[in-house]
Order: C-alpha cells, then structure tokens, then sequence
C-alpha cells in the first residue's frame, strides 16, 4: 500500500478572528500527506524553493512522509499564499498568492510514486493533475480536488481530468459550479456521468456528503467549541478519506467508502482546531480512534417502529 | 396523547424556479399540523378570516387534525405570506406579510387543547407565545421556534418565552444571532443556559443537528433531485419531530429524540417536493416508514478497526 498526491507543498500566511501567523507550514500536499500518514505510506509531489529548509522537511518526516519527491528548485521560492476569515469561517478571503517554483513546475515521479496504489489529484492546474495521473498507471483508485479557478478558466482540461479519476471530491458549491446543476443529487449524478464512480462533497462546518451509483451517504462536521483555523481542512478530510481506503484490504465498497469518510472529518476536525499544520502535526492514532468512535455515536439511531 | 400548536393558519402567494402559486393553504401551524397528523392527536390554535372556508378546513380535517381551536374572526381577513425563491432554495426573499386577523389575537385555548401532553409555538409574536404556553400547564414537552424579527425587536419577551420551554427549535443562523455566539456548539449551550434542555439547530438541505447537555447528533437533509419550495419545511419537521416524541410512550431521553429528528427529516422532506401543503396533505404513512427506513440506512457506517 501506497499513496502519491501532488499539490502544493506551501508557506502560508493566516489571520483569523482567534489568531494569525506570518508564515507557516502549509499547502495542499502538506496537509493531506500529513492526515493520510496515520494510515499508510504517502508520498508527495512538487516543488519548493530554497525557502524550504530542514525544519519544514521534519515536519512530514517526523511522520513518516516519504520526502524523495519534493523537487527543491534553487535559487526559487515556494508557493505562497495569504488569506483571512472573518467570524464565518467557512469563506476564506484570499488577499495573495505566489505561485514561485510551482510557476515552472513540470512533474516527474520517482519509481516508487508511480506505483502508488492510490492517487490524489490535489487542487492544481487540470493539465498538471493529469500529467501526475498519466505517470500512475496502476492505482486501484484515484480522487481529484480542484476549484472555481480551473471550472472558469480550464474547464476543458479539468473535465478530462476528472474523467480519469475514480472520485471528486470538491465544496458542494463547486459541484453545483462544475454541472450548472443547482439541485445537489442531480449535480452528483451529472459528475459520475463524465466517469468517477463516486462524488464527494465537502461541506464545510456541515461536514460531507458520499454519493455513488445508487447510494447516498452523509456526515455532519464534527462538533467543536473551539475552531481557529479552517485551512487546509479540505486536505486533511481528503487526507483521512484516501489514507484510509489504501489502507484497507478489501475490496472498496460503500462500507469503505463510508468507513473513509469518517476518519476524513476526524481528521478535518483535528486540522482546524489549531493553526495550519500544528495540531495534525502532533496528533497520535489514538487520538483518532476516539475521535471516530464518538463521530459514530453522534451519528447512529435506533430505528424502532412507533406504536 | 394530544398535542397543541399555536402559528399561523394562512394563505401563501410563492414562486419558486419550478413554478409558482398566487393563493394556496399555508401557515406554521398548518404545515406543522399535517406533519405530526400521522402519529397523534393535534390541536392547531389560531385565528382566520373570512377567506378561510370549508376547502380548507377540510384539508386538515382529512387528516385528522381537530379543527375547534381554529377562531373565525366574522369580517377579517387570514394571515398571508407572500414570497419568492431564486436558484438557492435555502433563501426565502419575502414580498408582502398582512397580518390580518392575527394583528389582534388574543388566544383563548380549549380545555382539549389546554391539556396537551405536547405544546408547539410556532413563530409568532413571543408575548403570545407565553400567553398560550400558560395556558398549557400540563405538557410534558414543549418546544419553540422564532425567527429573527423577534430577536431584534422583542428579545426579552422571547428569552422569557424560551425559559419556559423544553427545546429550542430554530435555524441555526438564528441560534448564532441570539447568543451572539459564532461557533454552533458554544451557542447551543448558551440557549441551554437560558432554560431549555434541548436545541434543535434546523440547516435547510443540510439537516439539522440536536444538541443535549453533553450529547451530539446530527441527520443530513433528505437527498431529493426534485425540490419545488421549501415552504413551510421548518414547520413540517417540527411536526414530525413533536408528533412522533407526542406519540412516544416512554421517556423522553436521547433515543427517543433522535429517533423523532428522523422523522422531523422525513416530514421536512416531503414537505418540499411539491408546492405548499400538497405533497403531505396526501401522503400516507407507508411512505413516512419507507423514507425513514432509507434515511436510517443512509446514514449508518460500521466502526471496523483498521488493522
């Protein structure tokens, strides 16, 4: 079992009501490599600059990132991004973004990214993701993340991209955005019409929404008190979602799937409890077992008949 | 087992993207009467006009609902709603609001309706709801709704109102507004703070959430791919949340709860596939069971230990 994901590998400059940081740890990749390396072998892929150091590199090896694939680019500088919530947390407002090394980027996976059994496409430029995905040829399953940005502007490169991937896993607005379908159901059913077999829609502080063929699954955003920074919860949800299914044995079937969906909005709702990558950073498996096992008493009933 | 409502009891003019009704059966109490008609006795109170006529009458009465607490006011005209709906089914925009009789109600409630083991105030006038609630003396459960007109204009009345009940049964941007607390979780404990032992946060297609002293649960919205107006769904799922707990013989504790959030889901969403009253003014309780059933499996998941 093993997990390749390519996005960005960032520094990130945060300000929320609860607090703000200059420059942290963050990207796509680094949040999604760190949630899904509770479960299995993650590899990311892209670029850095020289801004880049040891410290950020120990972040993802204390656990056990495989690191062989970040490219340092000298004399570059890494992907930056600058953005603020007011009280809603679930609109972040971009004020910067410096693409640096990630400008000039063109993937070339290692032997050992290639193999990977699982693949995820993180929010980038469609024709990059299917550039990674066209290198990983035998994964049993794929999911790709993108944005409003690529449906504007590529939104040609982005369907054939998502026509390659076993899941979407994108914001319901996104989904809505992508299909100009308003009704969500209907929406899902347009996106497994270009190829993915299952949707997932990410919802915010409502948490996450599974559609397949002919099921639908759902669960609520984990109930915190104390939420300070929603970056990159996205990431660690998709983190949490494909770790898992690697992870697992059998085959993946709506009970995996669903499975997966727990342990993403745990780790989700252990990504924005604190800045950027701090909390996932230093969150143990038993943190996570608890967690999911009390998702899954918040979520059960007892269907006995009335009368 | 009886149950008492007091809300409006109108006509709505609605548009919506998939068409539109220039006079039809609406009003909280209504909408609420239907939907709990399929699990106990219930008792709507209010006034109406001379406009309200036996057509009406007899949709209720079809079902069952007892109709002798409805006061016909010689002269006057019925509470009427008027509104539209754009693409984003979760936003009514209203149009016209004309009182009508209910400018000068003043409730004189039944013996029958006074012994309601189940009280529901509907959203109106806070000082009217207390006025019905003492009347109420003996239910074992109460629960209330309000928007946010009542919050800015008569925010002590509705705290006192609110004391006296045992659930809070609102949006959730109006749990937010009340407490002027951002995080859902903090501000559902702070209405806990003011009296009730339960808050019902309502969250339009995304569900709804239930908070107790220290239990969590949460049910997603129904996946519908036809949804034609969303009027009156709060109400109906109120209806199916107080009627079932109504109809509930044991005690009322966190099972019994949920189970009744189940089927507040369920009314809420039949309530929406067609216009106004008309999708559960002829539903039978077959579908309510099937639905529920479908609901409960879409949202269960098997906690297996990953390896």
């Amino acid at each position: 079992m093993s997990l390749t994901v390519v996005g960005s590998i960032a520094f990130d400059a945060v300000k929320t009501p609860f607090g703000e940081r200059e420059k942290m740890l963050g990207g796509a990749a680094v949040h999604f490599s760190l949630a899904a390396s509770f479960f299995t072998e993650v590899r990311p892929v892209g670029p850095v600059g020289d801004d880049f150091g040891a410290e950020q590199l120990g972040v993802l090896e204390a656990r056990g990132v495989q690191t062989g694939d970040i490219e340092r680019v000298p004399g570059g500088q890494s992907f930056f991004w600058r953005g603020r919530y007011e009280y809603d947390l679930n609109v972040a407002h971009t004020e910067e973004t410096r693409l640096g090394v990630f400008g000039d980027f063109e993937p070339k996976l290692s032997t050992e990214a290639q193999a990977a059994d699982t693949l995820f496409l993180a929010n980038i430029q469609p024709e990059l993701q299917r550039r990674v995905s066209a290198q990983c040829k035998v994964a049993r399953f794929s999911a790709l993340d993108s944005m409003n940005l690529w449906i504007d502007t590529a939104r040609d490169s982005l369907l054939a991209a998502i026509a390659e991937v076993d899941c979407l896993l994108v914001n319901d607005a996104e989904i809505r955005q992508l299909t100009g379908e308003s009704n969500l159901a209907r929406a899902a059913r347009a996106v497994m019409g270009y190829g993915p077999r299952a949707v997932v829609a990410k919802q915010g502080e409502y948490g996450g929404a599974l559609f397949t063929a002919d099921r639908f699954f759902a669960l609520p955003g984990f109930p915190l008190e104390n939420v300070r920074d929603p970056t990159g919860a996205g990431d660690s949800f998709a983190g949490g979602f494909l770790g898992y299914l690697d992870s697992h044995d059998g085959e993946l079937d709506e009970g995996s799937l669903r499975r997966a969906m727990g342990y993403g909005t745990v780790l989700a709702s252990f990504n924005v409890e604190e800045f950027g990558t701090e909390r996932v950073a230093r969150l143990t498996r038993e943190e996570i077992d608890a967690r999911f096992a009390a998702l899954h008493e918040m979520t059960q009933f007892e269907p006995l008949p009335v009368r």
